[in-house]
């Protein structure tokens, strides 16, 4: 065929799917890290899955939504009033582990060497976006700490511009507590890496924070 | 810390997770190139996004099973009796464009460049794995081109093994049909491809197939 190929624009070209498809697609599309082409493939999954697969997903999403609210004392995710780290005995509730979202708690969980509670920020400082410390759950922390049975503050947040601003912003307004020892994360190497890629900042921090050995 | 790191296994680290998390994260790791995470991240944007926009997705997978079947006449998806294509009443219905699954004739209805009727044969002969003529939609072509409207048929397969041994005995079997043009899509450089790169299948096809220029 001689004539030159003229591209139908995308919309148009999408018609071809029957509306429920269409519709599916594009529900698809508007999840993160999913472009047009993996919500197709994903339609076209759910198409052909048979139909209890595809209530289960539904419902999985539907339910997400109705159950699942924050933990009344960390802001951790949680389907009853205190999420499973709060409610557990077996946890020392002397330390408290700041981080900025539930994700990172769960990461932090994941390497099972932490004992202690959490509190989530959910978010943290940032002026430009006009994020201040009311947007956080600042005040929920200084009154679990009023409270009187935390011993230790751990500071968690992301080592970005954001994350130490926000754990200097709370170191400052929890050296008002006297005798909380408020501590942060260890800075240095990544386990597994390798010196020779590792960039200035990963370094200076490695050697400012070199640790004695026994 | 100097004790040795000990990882846990998985499923007791997304404990942490309430439980209506850790269902949606599983049937989300269902779907085709999703890893657990991914899902978590699809998980996540889940929960943080409104009700409305969760009900929808969740909606539209039920949806798509509950109304989208397949064409009475050439087995595309359909949310009705006849396809898209089929109901127009500006196609050419002399022609048919044979295509292994619906998506093929997505793909070829996207060029524009066709305006013709499809068969979706629902699949492609593949002996290794038992799959014969009577497992695709093999009889209802030949139904339809014993009705007589039909003058070519373009075989649109996919350039595989399994592919062209489908378009062979296709071909066989069509030419029992007398004054029935029978075709294949063209095969040769693909198109923004460079001939450095292509390989000797490929490069083949090009110079048996080639075209005279007007």
């Amino acid at each position: 065929m001689c004539a030159m190929y003229q591209p139908k624009s995308k919309s148009q070209a999408n018609s071809a799917y029957p509306k429920a498809v269409r519709v599916l697609i594009e529900q698809f599309a508007l999840l993160p890290g999913i472009g047009t082409r993996s919500a197709e493939r994903l339609a076209f999954h759910v198409l052909k899955s048979d139909a209890e697969t595809a209530t289960a997903l539904s419902a999985a999403i539907v339910a997400v939504k109705e159950t699942v609210g924050h933990c009344g004392s960390c802001f951790n995710l949680c389907d009853g009033d205190l999420c499973g780290v709060c409610s557990d005995p077996q946890r020392d509730r002397t330390r408290v582990l700041i981080v900025e979202q539930p994700k990172d708690l769960i990461a932090l969980e994941q390497t099972g060497m932490y004992r202690g509670l959490y509190h989530v920020l959910m978010g943290r400082l940032s002026p430009l976006d006009g994020i201040g410390p009311g947007d956080l759950t600042v005040d929920q922390l200084m009154d679990r700490i009023r409270a009187g049975e935390i011993g230790e503050v751990v500071l968690g947040l992301n080592p970005t511009v954001e994350g130490d601003g926000t754990a200097l912003y709370l170191a400052s307004e929890l050296k008002k507590f006297e005798g909380l020892k408020i501590s942060r994360l260890a800075r240095g190497l990544p386990s597994g890496g390798s010196l020779e890629f590792a960039n200035k900042a990963v370094l200076a921090d490695a050697i400012l924070g070199r640790q004695e050995m026994g």
